[in-house]
């Protein structure tokens, strides 16, 4: 590599300092999910992304489902997977392998990655510190539960001694009885009892659009009001409304921006965070 | 409940004072198995005197493997465990059984019960905080690993805050990448590198007998080199074998006693801890 | 002993769990006073209770008198005490032998048995960083005080620092001078000052009678607003009639619980703190 | 007052900085006795020079007696005071005056002084959170004894809160009983075990005479091995000896200075810290 | 020098005792100017002054200006110091002038001169840390400033440990140029935002005179209301507006008390400080 | 911009990442001067790398001097200056210009410069809490100064508190006197006092060829010994002696790594820490 093309990275990392300022000692909750955590490279751009982010001063924290793999396992010991309105059904035995798979497959897979390229992470469930505690949901869906109360003391704990908290979205009862959560729901309830600064989703769209389908009329500020019209009308639909929700949510709790972004593209976090003007739809109050 | 006998359970917490003076502030790594972990009413006995030590000012810390529910897990995926010395043979697809098995299973488990009875747990894997880093075992065993070290710095501040920690015994690799680890040597490991004052290895026997399968030949204080001797001449065999080398390995770093003892009495622990003479072998330098 | 006896002892450690976690943390203002401190079986009981109190993280701190002791060397000098309404006058004569009593003898007794079963206490009254800043009693009593303000900075630095702070009755007035204080009126203002969780007056009766001196009328559980009424219709009496007070002023000043319980039942603070039921009359708003 | 003698105040404020500075921080052991512990101007002279040191950042730490009304007291009661070697010979009910004299009266006066003149002071006597650990006087004198160990952690924390130390020299024995001990001894013990920078010895005499009685021949600097000889030869001698052998116990722990003062001259204290010469006689090393 | 003369000392000392109590903990902010900045006698009574401060807990912030010298240094570059209202007409070659007279070398031998003798001191401008952020004074005087905020952090943390801030009157604009602001406003604004516990104005006349010129008028206690009418009235003026103008501004946020003092006079500071009726004029409200 | 050139800018951030994590903590003396002190753009461009590796974690401390703008000044006032081998002459009134020059006006625009790009700056000089204390020179030129002791506690402090430090090389004598030290010299003794990990010496050339004059012969990596044979046989000449001296005692004292770079270039020291080869010579040991 020349000189010249030297001295053009580091414009580069200069060009970041205004970015690195404005968020310097925030806290970023972020749900990881989609083709974000599935694809090799993908997986990969994220994890640095999260590791560059606490080492210029920003607290990420990391917040997983992992349906997909849940599904596969079950399939394995001869289980076909139920939903009703997009939420899984979850009989004691599914609750078993929901545990199995995100709290000691997908969180732990993703911790060993994050130290693998350098960062110090620590994966939890909310059994740990009890750090969800969970009631049923009134469906009738087993043992689908929704966040109750978060304990962020541990979170604040980890972030404050360098370590990137990794969380898989299971609830623990007050039986301590575990419950399967919405990771997107569980995002928000974090960001909210964390204070955080922003909620960032990444999905495999690339953001809201206003015609349905037509990436052009994709929407980058979308009021809270809207949102609401939105799914009321049908527009905002299947697995983006609990996102929308939990950005909601967040945003009713005093966290002054969420984001929803595409996941599918490299980087998409930094883009997100390093760009004025941001690469999703940020929902706003 | 009369009087009379309120008084003498009131004598009861006074007698325990002079063992809980001792043990003010001091470190216990507590290697966690056997019928205490499969047994219900053993299992809350152990769960509660673990919160009762930690109430105490003691911090204990877990320790646990979970072999016979690894073993289940492999069948209901149609695989055969398979051993050599004792050692499971780990395949990549074992490995992932065995991860989520500990990591996402038992030891979720463990915590959720911690916290149901009133504790504060974490539960950890050796991926968290890069807490236990492995090697690969020399034997050709797939991926059966040793401890390389272990980052301790984790575990104190846990320890410090009031929390519990519970550590499945799975290291990580240089690459990220998981190894299965005999938990006993976990602990012996773990007792080592926290400088702790007890290691407390619990097991399905009463202890080590000067003659096999003779109860009435309880050794109940056992020397480094007459232990040695014992292993060398077969009288120490089988799965007590890795037990009281940890031992061994974390007398000779400095951790001042070590013991093995019956978990399938109920309160063994306290039983251990808070009389004079103890309740099965003690290892000693 | 045998295991079972063993097991069962156990059993009765765990037991007090519940107990423990809920009063982990909390400050107990007790009364030391009655026969408790004059009968050597019970004054060790007492003892051990208040620093097994401390070990399981209970911040206990002790307040007496001494009024016998007074006495007695008031008569070895040659000098006759004098009481107005339950209180001693208090020439310049007596509150020197007050002082030296309860600050020199009384005070130090109780420090030096706490540090021989293994506490660590500190010995201190009024003057001791102006812990206790008194005014002269309206009455024509000489220098018998009343507490205008605690100074309360102190004892929360010993309780932090693992102390237990013994405090004798004394206040310090505005030019240094000393006064002498009923004791259970310093122990209500200091649970006060303190925010304490529990304000524990240990007696010579089993605590208050609906029916005087009928024992089977116990009250288990006294509204202060019933109690004002039995002070005033004189069915509380005598002595017991600032230790009532001293819990009313407690329970206004914010203290959620006080009790009045009896000190010639060995090991009668236990019983209070560890039983559900308590065993004296609990004083309530 | 003109303004020409208010310059001239000032000037001696400043003409203290030097001194000031040297000072600042470091911990002086003051014996107090003598004169300056029942006249009550010298009194307030010593109490007030205290209260200057600490607010000008010196910690400083008082250790008294009291004989003089040790001895009153016993009379009080019909005892008469008996003295072998100028130690106390101290039964049961003599220890028991001796405690009540120094840790309730005397203490606590000196406490109560230093408090209404501005200071923040706390008393102590060996029991206290075990300050002086004390073993049997080897001679037939009942309960004397002599300093086993210091424990020094509660004197660093009171001077580091901006308390003043004022200790009795009474010391508590293995099984907590109270012993009767040489203040000058223990004002050296303390001095060593808290790596003072100062040992001063308030007295009733102007220093170390090299022609007794001749105030003309005072030794301003007296090294150890000529104190020694003078100790041996007879020229100090009674209870200037246990002063000088005080001094050179803190000299041979480490303590760089040591002084033996007249606390009869007004503000002796700050004379001989904030003048160069000093004022009486310095034992050195 | 006589015991006598040394006893006359220490009672000085002691006379200060309460005064320095009084001033514990507390900050000043000295205003330091005129007379005491040249003359080479005043000069160093004043270092003393705020050594002393220092040392006997006062936290002392110095604030200076500079106007002579930086006239003088014009002069010799061959630039006519105009003024306008009092304010100096400050192009840019007289601000490059300002700042290098103020914060590199009057400011700097300030420092300087407080290490010499024995403090330790810290030289700063409005630049540094950003204390003060500077907007355009309003008239036509080029780079006149006027203070826009304080940060006060810096100067916390250097008074926590242990330093003595001293304060070039030069402010920092929201583009990093320098202003160059009167050095009385400058004190009065870190007064303000320090919350600090006294305002003193050293300056080269004895206070404020109610008949113009006539000494024997000195006003001791000036009252905001009449202050504010003699400035109306014009009897309070020229350079002294500025200076009651701050003393309003710091009353007005909160500072209890605001001095003016003559500079003058050695040791002032201390005399303003440690006597009763100080000897300049207090600005109250 | 479109995407891909977002994503590469992200790419470029996260190479940056394993530097980011090498350095994380480690701090950095950077030697400011020449080219990147006078050219406009260069002088943001430096300003910017400081302030970025302050947010990455990294301790920057800057070191300057200013030589042209102190001959401009002397020339200004009517002096000529006057060099002996290299160093400046200094008599009194030069001395006052050196100080005004860079501590007033030098150091206090890059202070300004650091906090318009949004660091948090602090200027000083060697006087300010006697940062560096000199002694003279043995040479006949005035007050030239060497480096007696760096007092790197202040330091420490700002470093720690998230400030960078700017440093004028100047230096605090005994009585206070100030003395005029080549800042090579002062950064070389400051990163020996502060333990540093990187010296980086800004020059106006790119490193130290093996043949003078010829860039293609850069030596990138030059040991102690052949730096000193260089020296002497003359082949290191004039203004990169003291360079070189200075990253040898650097070298010596333990610091790892010393760095001549060339300033002239955009963002050296970025491109210098930032790539795996470097840019300039290193000088190692």
């Amino acid at each position: 590599m020349n000189k010249e093309q030297l001295v053009d990275k580091a414009r580069v990392l200069i060009e970041a300092l205004p970015y690195i300022r404005t968020f310097f000692g925030k806290t970023f909750v972020i749900k990881y999910g989609g083709a974000a955590m599935t694809d090799e490279e993908l997986k990969k751009a994220v994890i640095l992304d999260v590791i560059l982010l606490k080492y210029v001063g920003v607290n990420p924290v990391l917040v997983h489902g992992g349906g997909p793999e849940i599904s596969q396992w079950m399939r394995r010991v001869g289980k076909e997977p139920r939903f009703v309105n997009g939420l899984r059904v979850t009989d004691a035995e599914t609750m078993e392998i929901v545990q199995m798979v995100l709290a000691g497959k997908v969180n732990k897979d993703i911790v060993g990655l994050i130290n693998r390229y350098g960062g110090k992470a620590i994966g939890l469930c909310g059994h740990d510190g009890n750090l969800i505690v969970a009631r049923k949901h009134p469906g009738d869906l087993g043992l689908v539960g929704e966040v109750e109360t978060i304990n962020a003391d541990l979170l604040h704990l980890l972030n404050r001694e360098g370590y990137i908290p990794v969380i898989a979205s299971i609830g623990s009862g007050f039986d301590g009885e575990s419950y399967n959560i919405n990771a997107d729901s569980v995002a928000g309830d974090l960001a909210a009892a964390l204070k955080a600064d922003k909620l960032i989703m990444l999905t495999d769209v690339e953001g809201i659009f206003a015609e349905e389908g037509d990436p052009s009329t994709l929407i980058s500020s979308l009021e809270i009001e809207r949102a609401r019209r939105m799914i009321a009308e049908g527009r905002i639909a299947g697995g983006m409304i609990p996102k929308v929700e939990a950005c909601i949510k967040a945003l009713e709790s005093g966290v002054p921006r969420t984001h929803i972004i595409d996941g599918r593209s490299m980087h998409s976090l930094l883009l997100e965070i390093f760009t004025d003007k941001g690469i999703g739809t940020m929902v706003v109050s």
